[in-house]
């Protein structure tokens, strides 16, 4: 399956279709569209590509804000242009190079499909759940529907088990499913210590304090400001959150076995963004945390963007936001024989839209750092 | 060993010593001494004494603000008075029936003992860890100095193997160790199902989104606004914390047994009040959701403070703020085969000021719920 | 008009009509009625009943929440049982001694009307704006609706041109319209020193960072906690907000004279609770802030829920947090010839529901502080 | 004055001494020293620094974190390398060819001079208030010590009297006095408006709701998480804030008039950036909101980071967090003959380190806009 393959601030077409014929492929960056621009992944898209030098935002849409500037409904963004937000339709989707979904769970397979099958070479990235899972039993008995398909995961880090990394499988991909917030966090901190063979698989766990801007945009009462304010508050609790299989499937990527079991907890905390996933499991005897910094270290020295901290020092999650970094500690309490690998990152940022970008850049043949950084805001 | 025994609003001298000479027993309430008003966990107590009927705040001492007036230092409560702060000392403290020590650790030991020598019959009452572990081994080992000896310790509610509660024994005590707030929250979650033998003991876990004002009132720049705002930070990580000790006492008191094992991580999350104690661990095969919450009812149903919720729900730290209220949910996770416990208190109430106030009524002869409320302050 | 008259935890009917007749009146409290419970303003009526003595809290009713029990809308509060919110009717009304009304804007006038008809001696407390202003061209002006009439307005503490207090209207009242939090934060501040004649009143000035409890439980998107968080957004800007000609109404009042101009500007701060209102004006050469404190002190000093803080204190809303005081500072400032006076108060207590329950203390004939409490919830 | 001139990415001397000799002019950036890197001024001028492409940061300082790597301090910022603090001296500021300042008030004085005089060429610039009033007596009324003297000051968007800009006296500065962020707020949003004759000059006011950071990272208990949360609280009431003289004095030099007077009263509410200023003043019978913005527009329409919005519209400070923006709003209030303007900046970006990287990019002849965004973090 070829594609137009672009270089940083510069498109140069391949020569075997389907690539698109562009007037003057050389004075033209990618066009992208942000569908659902007006929720809280769909604009965070927005404000990376607003720094992003390899690419154009062509078209943003959204559902019940189509018609009003962007300018009123994402005031903090700055294109240099003030788009209005379009109906999301095929119609206005047609004819972009990229499309980034960013919508509800369940409502991006039927477009998508529309999009790919008009146009093979289009990039589509959905943000969205729908095509993360490959096991269309586990969609159904956590999303109660029926399954849509399984694309390829926008994990780039992700250890496998024949030695390669998710990285090397998007450089080809024209559908990418951007993993879970939650699940990158607990995924890329576990896969490590399991594939080590450090910890006891057969009952992982992991409390994860999350800001609000993970439950989205839609106004619920219990992501008013006063329901939220000095409370934490779990939710999903007892193993159901869908973010489980996602994690279970990582795994055993990572690994090449099953029989990993886990138990995931969230708990809401009055921040708008940022996971801190704290990972529990046993220790065979003898394991240091040497043991578990030496695996992480040999499996994400070479990450860009994850960083493994020295012994005694753990992440916070303020240190990461806004940043695409994944920053992990690692601790064994020898008294109880468990280890503790905490990861931090920005829910929004490496979390949904950083990932995104990273996994635009290696499918457009663009430096896969592009557009993003490691520096977060602070305080 | 006899007393002096109140009943509410009116005092009544027992007839044998080392009942003190009052000039008018009836017409006096039992008078209380504060030390260490400034900091957030007098500061409570006096809050709540504010509100208490049956005793009276008859001084308030303090180290570095001794000589303010405490509506500088604390101007939310009305004590109906405004007093000075008193240096903290055994002059200042003789004469009271009631002594509440809020001090750092390792600064309560001397002052008790001098109190005690003087006046067999005062009540002292030390928010502070120094008393409240009885394995001197267990104190050097966290807390890195010399233990100054064990005291009754002051958690009511907790079930003991031997069918009793701890509220047994305070109500004969003259010496009294105010629990941890983290330990209250954990040992409370898991005693109960621990003693029914439906989790494994030997790998419990604790992960604890906790408030900033159990980090005290000194002034550091981790706790400082900017830097809590918007992260989760994790401390103590890998077993270090000095409220594992304490929670494994308690579980070995509750059950009888010892063996067990607990990791046991807090999270600062931005909030002042409030802990949430997530705890996890293996269930044998084939328990249920119910059987949790038939443990947790069969040993708090009767518990005036203590909530154990319906199935399928959870409690959060906003519904218990300023209540002297522990409430917990549980829930079996089938498929990953742990049991996950949630227990929610406010760490200044029911974790600090309001269980010493359960115990100062206990041993002073009141109803336990004198002063306290089972209603928060929400939103 | 007479009415029943109760004292503090014992009811005894007067012998004049039209007095409802008792079973047993010297042996049951007033039943009160709370419509609108799932709201804020409803929910903190509620957690200051569950703590009042003198009344019996008989019915909670809502709109939406309608056949669940309170704890499952209001887990906060133990009213000693757990009511099920009842439809708003007036059905499940009647029979009450007292009725509060927590509505939105616009839908008490036709409830209060049909108990009033059927029951001229029941007490029907408003919390919303529907029967505060006396003007209907300013209701017309502001609300953009119809006159439902005017009430007798529940700020006993303010002072009123003739040397009375609002208090005193209040002891006789039935129907009793509960101020605005804003305009009591603002007219409690500005009264004193526009009676003493000390600052221009042609333009009074007021900024108020305020919390979000006072926007409703209603679920809106810019409530939103990930909205909220982090961000001073400012609202009602050019004189709009319907605040403004009560509290001019007030300072007519106040000051037996008109001509009084105010400008007024809330501004949301992420805080759930709290108004810090921070008044301006001109004042005359030669003012001092000692001028500014004596007017205040000389209208205040008898108050017991209001404080008039010293030379160099102001107030901050973290110490009138759950609290029924109103805490007031001043300054004026030699170099601009501008005086400020600022003012602190819980929204939901003082600014609502507290200012509530004095108001029904004074109708009922029971001690004016019954319930309420001076001291605060910190930190 | 000559200087070394560079252009955006390139260097090239100025013919004229006293340009340092470099060897390779064409080669090398700017080389930047940052002093205070620990503390949130000098920590977000790296933050920027770190995304700019003209300069390269070649040494931070510190005082009580002198020897500690930048990672341990500002775990948020990759520079790509890890710096050792340095302790600041002559010594280890020698060479730089810009050195920023971000010492506390009154110890930027000394070591400016020290460097000056050694190296005519080096461009400092001082976050601090040092050098920004040109009164010697203002200085000494508002600061308590002797006056430094006074530099360029660093705020490009001022209109001045004579039809210029503060930016064109910023191309030819070697010193540079980086404005207040309270000061830019206010100043930027009144002096439109009082150049236009619009407002009052005589009794102009504003209210500032500010986030935390403003009041630096040192531990003081009034900062802590847990005083803030939930609390707004004033501070520097009555006219004594110092920015008080910046403003007076940017008004005096855009209108080249004097006689303007100004209450100001800051109020911390529980967030860490942004200052929302909230400013109002009479208005002359007639005047319209559109006359405001007008006026607003005649001075900013060209300005790249200042933004007016339209009529109706009002600026938050979360829609410029992370951003150099400041945006304006505006209304008349024609009931009370009152103005309110209300600009909205982030006090770390706009607000001071933004503000530094505009004045440092004019004065090296790098575009104004060099590694500045218009684009906030947002939720």
């Amino acid at each position: 399956m070829h594609r137009t393959v672009y270089t940083s601030g510069m498109t140069s077409a391949s020569t075997a279709s389907p690539a698109r014929t562009m007037s003057d492929p050389a004075s033209r960056r990618p066009r992208v569209a942000v569908v659902g621009a007006s929720g809280y992944a769909g604009g965070e898209t927005l404000r990376l590509l607003a720094g992003h030098p390899g690419v154009e935002v062509a078209t943003v849409t959204a559902h019940s804000s189509a018609g009003r500037p962007l300018s009123e409904v994402a005031p903090h963004i700055d294109l240099g242009h003030d788009p209005v937000l379009q109906e999301t339709s095929v119609e206005t989707l047609r004819g972009h190079d990229v499309v980034v979904l960013a919508l509800p769970h369940g409502q991006s397979g039927a477009i998508a499909a529309a999009l790919r099958a008009e146009d093979p070479s289009v990039l589509v990235l959905d943000l969205g759940a729908d095509h993360r899972l490959e096991s269309a039993q586990d969609w159904e008995d956590y999303y109660r529907s029926e399954h849509s398909g399984t694309w390829t995961y926008g994990m780039p880090e992700l250890p496998l088990a024949d030695g390669t990394r998710q990285r090397d499988l998007l450089r080809d991909a024209h559908e990418i499913a951007v993993p879970g917030c939650n699940a990158t966090a607990v995924s890329l901190a576990l896969a490590p210590v399991v594939r080590a063979g450090l910890v006891d698989p057969a009952a992982l766990n992991a409390v994860l304090p999350v800001g609000y801007s993970g439950a989205g945009r839609a106004a619920k009462q219990h992501l008013l400001f006063s329901e939220a304010a000095g409370s934490a508050s779990p939710y999903a609790v007892g193993g159901t959150h869908r973010h489980v299989p996602e994690v279970l499937q990582n795994l055993r990527r990572a690994t090449g076995t099953d029989g990993q079991r886990l138990t995931f907890t969230p708990v809401l905390v009055p921040m708008s963004r940022g996971i801190l996933a704290v990972c529990t499991a046993r220790v065979a005897e003898g394991t240091t945390t040497g043991d578990l910094l030496d695996a992480l270290q040999r499996d994400y020295a070479e990450e860009h963007f994850v960083t493994v901290l020295p012994e005694g020092a753990f992440p916070t999650t303020g240190e990461v936001t806004g940043a695409n970094t994944l920053r992990i500690g690692a601790a064994v309490d020898r008294r109880s024989g468990q280890a503790t690998v905490i990861s931090a990152l920005d829910n929004l940022v490496k979390g949904t839209a950083g990932a995104a970008l990273q996994s635009l850049n290696l499918a457009l043949g663009l430096p896969e750092t592009t557009g993003l950084t490691r520096t977060a805001l602070a305080p």
